[in-house]
């Protein structure tokens, strides 16, 4: 099958073995799927990780121990835990020391014609959401995932900090608590793309914000984002971390001690929320798509997905 | 009178005016005092203040509208607030824009032979409480304010990195939740002053403990224990951030977001759990004062103060 297989450098392999499924495992054909930020760590060599990458996909299930699923279309959460320590047992498999992530560590990804993931890890996608939308349940689960980590009130004012796909992500997911939502950037062509889902505002330096926000997050990742919102959130304050970037971040620690600053690190989420969210239909999530591109052109796809200011970039497996 | 004023340097002036308590506060005779290492901060310009150094007391109150609380002991709150801002009305005056803090910021402060405080701020110490211990309750009100920002479980591990006077306020504070507390620390005659209060290990970086402890109170006020307190604590565990000092902080932004951890910002606390614990008398702090110097002595008493490894240091004002 077609693969797009890493090791230290990325290519297309047209004879990669299409992967047999383990007992617990579905085999599921790739439809769509999305080109990520962590693809572009992994390629720049920040996680280690040799094989197929990409873990954002909608599939068909083709081969499975439960019949009632094959013929379905799925996602799939990317975290394959060992199922036996105490963190598996609390469904935090995400965090288990063994796991395996999808494209990530320890497991092929979904850049191929075929992968296998265990049946407990895939989401049957309801007909309501078309494949274009399905292939953003992964980062829209992140997104949600802020949501876990911190209680947003309908009277907390919150502030993201960058209107890239984080961002207007993050905006759609955090809009649902009704919370006094505002969004910075520096775009006003993206910031458009989040006025149906909060306030938006271009960013200037100059603008008094100084302790305005209860809880501010930063999609940014950069340092200096990072020191901004150390600034704008009030005292007590959440601030949520939410890329995962290479390199160290500076903190002033007598700024963070002074404010008593919450600082929380943000992962992926689970699917169920971000499933049902576009379910309900509320949003057009193909709005934030960049361009669409067949498997064999993907390196322009790349190209594209990792330019400044790109939006999706998605690469489909079937012409 | 006698008054450490810093203004650049410090310096004992002898002829010091005596300060006019306003409508709503107190002037009170100061016993003793306790040298912090904010103060060293100040004296080394780390936070712009000209003024009478010092903010850790005990003392008598000599002048106060309220007749009862003439003559007798006090400790006393070191912010001053506005009263009037929403932080203010709150009970969050530490966070009050406009405050004022005792030796620190706006507000002469307690290395004199006397200081005025807002009668709010005053606190009437326990007979069964003695000088030497009252002098503790603005440090130790400031480690039993961790458990004000994080919920500290009996089943939960937690770990005080760093055995000096901060970390050994905050053994004895966090004690009292009975959970399953350890100090690691680079001094074996330190470490035996938290025995009573927790587990103790010599600090070995060749030690298995990564994941370990569902929060970790980094005291050390260094950069490579913040980094080490990352690696450490669980996935989805809590550092506290508790040492103010100069200078940033680097943390691994990966690292924080793939274990999703919780850093939070600990400052100074309210008094009222710090006497009441005193009062119970079930420790004896007094063991963790390393030397008591008449003020004019104090050249040399912030010499050891200031010395590495140095416990409490007191300064008194009377003979």
């Amino acid at each position: 099958m077609k693969a797009l297989y890493f090791d230290k450098k990325l290519e297309l392999r047209k004879d990669y073995p299409v992967p047999v499924p383990a007992k617990n495992e579905a085999l599921i054909k790739i439809i769509l799927t999305g080109i990520c930020n962590t693809d572009k760590e992994i390629m720049n060599g920040y996680v280690p990780f040799n094989g197929v990458l990409g873990h954002e996909f909608v599939g068909l299930v083709t081969e499975c121990s439960q019949l009632k699923l094959i013929g379905r279309r799925v996602v799939g959460e990317i975290n394959v835990g060992c199922g036996v320590c105490s963190l598996c047992k609390k469904g935090m498999q995400n965090h288990c020391q063994q796991r395996k992530a999808l494209g990530i560590h320890g497991k092929d990804g979904v850049f191929a014609e075929y992968v296998t993931l265990p049946i407990e890890n895939l989401l049957i996608v309801p007909d309501e959401i078309s494949n274009e939308e399905a292939v953003f349940v992964e980062p829209l689960a992140a997104a949600f995932n802020i949501l876990q980590n911190v209680e947003i009130y309908k009277q907390d004012k919150v502030v993201i900090i960058g209107d890239g796909k984080l961002g207007q992500l993050i905006a759609r997911a955090v809009s649902t608590t009704s919370c006094d939502l505002t969004m910075i950037g520096k775009h006003e062509s993206k910031l458009e793309l989040a006025q149906d889902f909060c306030k938006t505002m271009i960013f200037n330096e100059s603008d008094d914000l100084e302790n305005s926000f209860d809880v501010v997050i930063e999609c940014t990742g950069n340092e200096s984002a990072l020191h901004y919102a150390a600034l704008i959130v009030c005292a007590k304050g959440t601030i949520i971390l939410k890329s995962t970037y290479a390199g160290d971040l500076k903190i002033n620690p007598s700024l963070w001690v002074r404010k008593e600053i919450r600082l929380i690190g943000s992962r992926c989420g689970h699917f169920a929320p971000a499933l049902q969210f576009l379910q309900e239909g509320k949003i057009d999530l193909t709005k934030l798509i960049d361009k669409i591109f067949f498997i064999d052109d993907w390196e322009n796809a790349f190209k594209i997905a990792f330019s400044k200011g790109a939006l999706k970039v998605l690469l489909k497996l079937t012409k």
